[in-house]
């Protein structure tokens, strides 16, 4: 047998799924290079769609968001020095913040060269000084990693958690597939506790205390709990009684706590983002000094969207210091994570102040983004909801929103006939006939019987409002193909 | 208990040495540390020495080497496509090239989105044609992924072969310590071949033999075979004859080889490098047919030395489509590889041509890169070969020479009873006398009671020939305190 037979790879692989880039993407793509290549040979198009509008994942640039002109113009120059001899080319502070970058990078200043393995400690600095300035306390340097987005990191962490298919990691239904992936991969047990769909998809602790005791029943040594905020795919924002709660269930149980707070800045509801590192500095103290907390960051979301820097960071608390010697050693097995989305992390964490000369720009980009996104997150909620048999909370946070769809018993029956997940079919349909890219509730998990799409808000304002009218057309044929 | 207490920590983790980045190199930073503050203060240097030489690791561009100008213009106009407007700035060709990298960045051009989970589809053509180049035959972009470095592209396969700790992987001794690391953090076998030191670090058929007949009676699944190639840290360059062994050795026991070829530009002696696919490509049908390889590349080495972008590739042969969906799909939950970094191999592969503007300039900077490293390996090979119980083998390619230490009997006693290991003792005490700091033997694997160090030879040429003599000063003084 050879070593990559079907039966010789590592089963866990196997078993492993990741829907965002799963089957509905790789359907979307065939479709369209069939419709370029029909267009390259002068034939009709075949669907009745100019383009696929990817809906699927939280990619803004491929959305058209436009990258923000401060830390590209500093990674520019940081690449090709030759330009700070060019000084009219950039606004003062862009030059300014490129040279403080240089001379971070050791004595040759080139972003060429592998780095500690944590990465940069002046960019480390820089980070402790963002979460100093949104949480009131500083962390050290010596308790920050900086990764290749935030999904190295949470893939690092799991696997120092994960050595027998006995270890449970406590995720929300639903989730972002991450986490089921990276659990199945390294061979661990995954426990489901339910966030509540129709309290704005707060935590359940009901759900967690029950699911947490079935699981120990069971044997299951529970060694984490994820805890996505703002939330993917939900777009809830927890709040600060709901992450106590939570806290205290970890600090009960002794269970380290894995904070997903990839998207802080996008917050589009009354509830306003607090980190779990603040909450938790505000308890008492035993519990303050005791709960094991990492908290994860990432240059992907937020309103800069540098999905492809692949820049993020992890910050650890109540970490022991041997834990983090291991932390350090495997993050040096791969030597650093790559320098320009080190210095991306850096520049977000460190923006141009009131008074920089890029200060006014870099602050019209960032609202525009923000409050787009917002228009754009309202406008579909409320399209949504307009829609028979489809309710849908508002997105809080985050980049998505995922209603729920109560499908016809006729549908329900025809898809088990035909041996098809309801929500799956539902979506390939969708793409088919509108060209929209969206992914099946059942990607992310969900309660039985009940059915979700996510879909991501970020194509541009003037596609966005006919993405709707479509998606809403789509369903009111597809409702009255099995009501009536 | 909690989650990271050192009972509960994965095992394997706990498990894994990487020497590379390991206790050495902390101590080496503490010393720069020391003296940097006693500068700072004003104090006396408790050093006999200036600054912290790091001969421990291949990061070319942190001892100076200045990047390549070509792709790092061209990476930065991608950044920040404003420069386009700026033409006179940049050679026409960088201009063309910048262009063409942007529009391959689908419809936006941007380096900030997520891109195919493989690489973009645009740099994998390049990276066949670049292949082409170098075998005659080109492979298929569909085998071809980019990663995060060549370490990313190793872990990901090691972590496919090893589900259980009777898989083996076999690794050459002495080997570069990723390979160790990797089998450990996943809990399979590592099976020791052994280089022949006194053929030149060839590799030993009758070692190999033995080692496997020895693996399979303990029960052991032998799935892969590791071949660096040129060697790290052996320096050695495999002849076709040796290849096609090894290759043969592959075929018959259905092992899959992975061939670490990140040095294949950095070629100093006699034997040029040739590819395993090459090798593979001119032997008889079933074996041509049949041989899983998988060939790893990376920007970091080669003449390039950009070991911050982290970009590299890997790329596959033999391999069934199963197992590339599956490689494929562990790839999307990272879901792309750093965008600049792939942009770097793209650029790589794709260098001027001659009569393009940057021709001359690129080709310039290229071969006085390599003919330094050239030059610098064999001025530290003839001064080692000068020392007493010193015997070095020429560094025929890769960036290191692993000489061979004959220590006198009464240190070896003294090590004993200090319960240390006498390479890693020697190494601490160069550091700590002469500032050089080298990796010992130990951390790469080496033969029962025999001693090496591996350093690169990868600083400034003006220092080298300084380093050289205080290595030898050293090594005198060392001697004599123990052998009279």
């Amino acid at each position: 047998m050879k070593a990559f037979s079907r039966q010789s790879i590592n089963p866990c692989i196997i078993a492993t799924q990741y829907a965002v880039r799963g089957k509905l993407v790789l359907e979307a793509n065939e479709i369209q290079k069939e419709i370029e290549e029909a267009r390259k040979k002068g034939k009709n198009n075949p669907y009745p769609f100019e383009k696929v509008v990817y809906c699927n994942i939280g990619n803004p640039q491929i959305c058209n968001q436009q990258p923000l002109t401060y830390p590209r113009q500093i990674i520019s120059i940081v690449e090709y020095p030759e330009l700070l001899n060019h000084t009219t080319l950039f606004p003062k502070d862009v030059i300014t913040h490129a040279k403080k970058i240089i001379n971070s990078l050791g004595c040759t200043g080139t972003s060429g060269a592998y780095t500690n393995s944590m990465g940069v400690i002046q960019f480390r600095k820089s980070i402790c000084k963002f979460i100093k300035h949104r949480d009131g306390t500083a962390p050290s340097p010596d308790d920050v990693f900086i990764t290749d987005g935030a999904s190295t990191g949470i893939k690092m962490i799991l696997n120092m958690l994960i050595s027998h298919p006995l270890h449970g990691i406590m995720i929300p239904i639903p989730q972002y597939p991450l986490y089921s992936a990276s659990i199945s991969q390294f061979g661990g047990f995954q426990i489901n506790y339910f966030l509540d769909e129709s309290k704005k998809w707060s935590t359940d602790m009901t759900s967690v205390r029950k699911v947490y005791e079935q699981a120990v029943e069971k044997g299951i040594q529970v060694k984490g709990f994820v805890c996505i905020n703002p939330g993917n795919p939900t777009g809830q924002v927890l709040t600060v009684q709901n992450m106590k709660e939570i806290i205290e269930f970890c600090y009960e149980k002794k269970i380290c706590l894995l904070a997903d707070e990839v998207y802080q800045e996008n917050i589009y509801g009354e509830i306003p983002f607090t980190s779990f590192r603040k909450v938790l500095k505000s308890m008492r103290d035993e519990v303050k000094n005791s709960v094991e907390l990492i908290s994860f960051f990432s240059v992907s979301k937020g309103f800069y969207g540098e999905c492809g820097k692949r820049g993020g960071y992890f910050q650890i608390e109540n970490i022991n210091s041997f834990a983090r010697s291991q932390m350090y050693k495997i993050a040096s097995t791969n030597l650093c994570s790559n320098v320009v989305g080190q210095e991306m992390v850096e520049i977000i964490c460190n923006p141009p102040k009131e008074g920089d000369e890029s200060y006014p720009k870099y602050m019209n980009e960032k609202m525009s983004i923000l409050n787009s996104l917002k228009r754009k997150a309202k406008l579909l909620y409320s399209v949504l909801n307009e829609c028979e048999g489809i309710s849908c909370n508002e997105a809080m946070g985050a980049l998505y929103l995922f209603p729920k769809i109560t499908f016809p018993n006729k549908y329900i029956d025809e898809c088990k006939r035909k041996d098809q997940k309801p929500d799956e079919l539902y979506c390939l349909r969708m793409l088919k006939s509108i060209g929209v890219c969206v992914v099946p509730g059942s990607g992310f998990g969900q309660k039985d019987n009940t059915y979700h799409f996510r879909i991501a808000i970020l194509p541009p304002e003037n596609e966005i409002q006919n993405i709707a009218v479509k998606i809403k057309t789509f369903h009111t044929s597809f409702m009255k193909d099995y009501c009536h």
